[in-house]
């Protein structure tokens, strides 16, 4: 795949951008590819913040590099909105594809297998249940009570909840404390909620197009972008087990995360010339711009992978989010004592950088250890996955000191 | 009305907002203030860029200020997406309301209607129909022909097209040659364009939140704005004229741009603690945060004010949108001789600076007389209205020298 890290945005590999929008990375087969196992975690009676108690949680999980003795060396790396715990290597080695992060992830990269250990799991509430290798917890999950799906009886899951799953996974392994927890995009909302849940296993954030809390433009642009689906007579409400799933409803949440994942310059280079190249939407309104089909069959795609009730959790857990859970952002990170670096996309569409702005001068202002620094790329908030490694040396230094 | 225009985004009239986004400002009744009257302007067989001729075009205008009589102190005003011809002043003493630019347009403003005189014009396809002040042309007017309504046989209109009616405007009052033309939003679209389409005409143009061309992923949002009014049988197809209009459908539209016209911060003000404040939304992800029957309520009151296809009309014009409606913006602003002074908002959401810079940058390499200057105040896009009035003495420069 190429990449193209420069000011330029002269090129890029659009297709290669569809490749991973659809969670696959192709990279060329090396002779040092990791190979990775995806493992199963399971704990009891999971209790909720809403008070709900899961008689069995399973979630996904797979590591890179060696857990030293003193189980001290380990890094958690949380994932993004549509993403699962492949965060890098491969699963055999006739895999096509590497986990999302496997430029910044390996022997000898920025976060280092060669000293860490690398551990990322599946969320609760995770939307990619399809997939053989994600392992999850949701309202897909068969309730043992009723040996039916748990559907909308599946309690509202928040960011805490997630971080409270991984912390059970964690302290399984007889992990004390971690060096870091790292995530990009929802991944960061898991990586800053960690730190002010559990200060005293959190040493270190590193925060990559994260942002401190939902507003309420956030929020409410998230809310329109599900309508399509709870609107949706076969959604029946949420309960269409047993039928067929709403996706065509669903595609329009994908459509809106596959617009604003990236920024306007780079759909241009591919859709440049709209205007007079197709006259059909000088003839007639009905007629749609050569991007909307595009988008339309793409979202649509990727809908069908996923799990449409996972995805209005995941939505909610994001409109629910701010760090620490607590009445205002000032508060909610009070708790923390990592040092933070945070990683903005400077393009950003999804999460405009003032929302990373606003967390960073809180916490300055408080007194704590935080550096902000913005990724410089063209895709916008896809800078955080496909464009990372130019911040290599910057993530190398932060986790060494 | 309070419009607090400072950096620190502590207060604000949200209300007043509200009544604003409904174009209704609210101002008190001083004794200077301007009396207008609307007039009609009428040009017959008018033809479209696409090739069409209209029998009739019927559109309103009003001025403020008065025509010297060289016939050269004449700004055209053109107005933003939602808005109208009611740029300033009132309509009778009792009026509560007066016109959006109110607080830069009259005696001594910015654009001082003693030296000035200022020409404002309803737009073709203008979705405010329904007003007794607004008169345009467009599906919902009646066909000659037919002594039905066009619906969708009436032609996708573009902003050259706008242009074009206005220019048949004033050269009906023989003015040979403006002093300016300004806008905000589709208002300064429409002002680039004049600047394009006739250079010799156009010595000046002030673009306020304005953009050089609509790229791939703003078009993308606004077919996704649009697509539940395609999408609804109650639209039939676009002939709905003799049954009920779809204005629930055309809600979303309202709503994508109620919220995308403003920052983030603003809605938070108002909706802030939205977390624990509602803890219905922890209890099912059935139930809505605050903000979104809020924004559906708002969305459907001025959606029922506007004419749906209007919209549409108004979306695609949009859509199509490259200053100059060349190949590329590039080549589209060549043959521009004005000095244009770019005015966008800081905190825009909705056409974000990135748009305006572009074209700027790309005026600047060619050699052009064009400054660029942001609006700083908390409102994102809307602050090209609301707070426009910090940009008195630059404006007020920019039209003297």
């Amino acid at each position: 795949m190429v990449i193209t890290n420069t000011r330029t945005h002269r090129r890029f590999n659009f297709f290669g951008y569809l490749a991973l929008i659809c969670c696959i990375v192709s990279s060329p087969l090396m002779a040092e590819d990791m190979l990775v196992k995806k493992q199963h975690f399971k704990t009891l009676n999971f209790k909720t913040t809403s008070g709900t108690v899961l008689p069995l949680v399973d979630i996904g999980w797979e590591a890179y590099g060696t857990l030293n003795s003193a189980k001290d060396n380990a890094i958690l790396v949380a994932h993004y909105f549509t993403g699962n715990s492949h965060a890098a290597g491969k699963y055999s080695k006739d895999d096509k594809n590497a986990g999302y992060w496997d430029s910044i992830i390996g022997p000898g990269k920025a976060i280092d297998t060669n000293k860490y250990y690398v551990i990322s799991s599946d969320s609760l509430v995770n939307g990619n249940v399809k997939d053989p290798n994600v392992f999850t917890t949701g309202p897909s999950t068969i309730n043992p009570k009723t040996q039916k799906p748990y559907g909308l009886d599946f309690p509202v899951i928040t960011i805490r909840d997630m971080v409270n799953a991984q912390h059970a996974l964690i302290t399984s392994l007889d992990i004390k404390k971690l060096h870091a927890v790292a995530g990009a995009s929802m991944g960061s909302h898991q990586a800053l909620e960690w730190a002010a849940a559990y200060p005293e296993m959190v040493p270190k954030v590193l925060s990559v197009i994260g942002i401190g809390e939902t507003d309420s433009f956030a929020q409410a642009v998230l809310s329109q972008a599900t309508k399509r689906i709870k609107q949706d007579p076969t959604w029946y409400g949420g309960d269409y087990y047993g039928k067929s799933e709403p996706t065509a409803a669903l595609a329009g949440l994908l459509e809106h995360m596959l617009l604003h994942s990236q920024h306007g310059a780079v759909l241009d280079q591919h859709f440049k010339k709209v205007l007079y190249d197709d006259p059909a939407t000088r003839l007639s309104i009905k007629n749609e711009l050569v991007i909307v089909p595009w988008l339309e069959k793409a979202a649509l795609k990727r809908a069908s992978q996923l799990e449409t009730n996972h995805m209005l959790y995941l939505t909610r857990a994001v409109q629910l989010f701010r760090v620490g859970h607590k009445a205002t952002l000032e508060e909610g990170v009070e708790s923390i004592t990592a040092k933070v670096l945070f990683l903005p996309s400077k393009n950003d569409m999804l999460l405009p950088v003032y929302n990373t702005k606003k967390i960073y001068n809180i916490m300055k202002k408080q007194g704590k250890d935080v550096t902000y620094e913005e990724i410089d790329g063209p895709w916008g908030h896809l800078d955080g996955i496909f464009t990372i490694a130019q911040k290599s040396d910057t993530i190398k230094k932060f986790l060494a000191n």
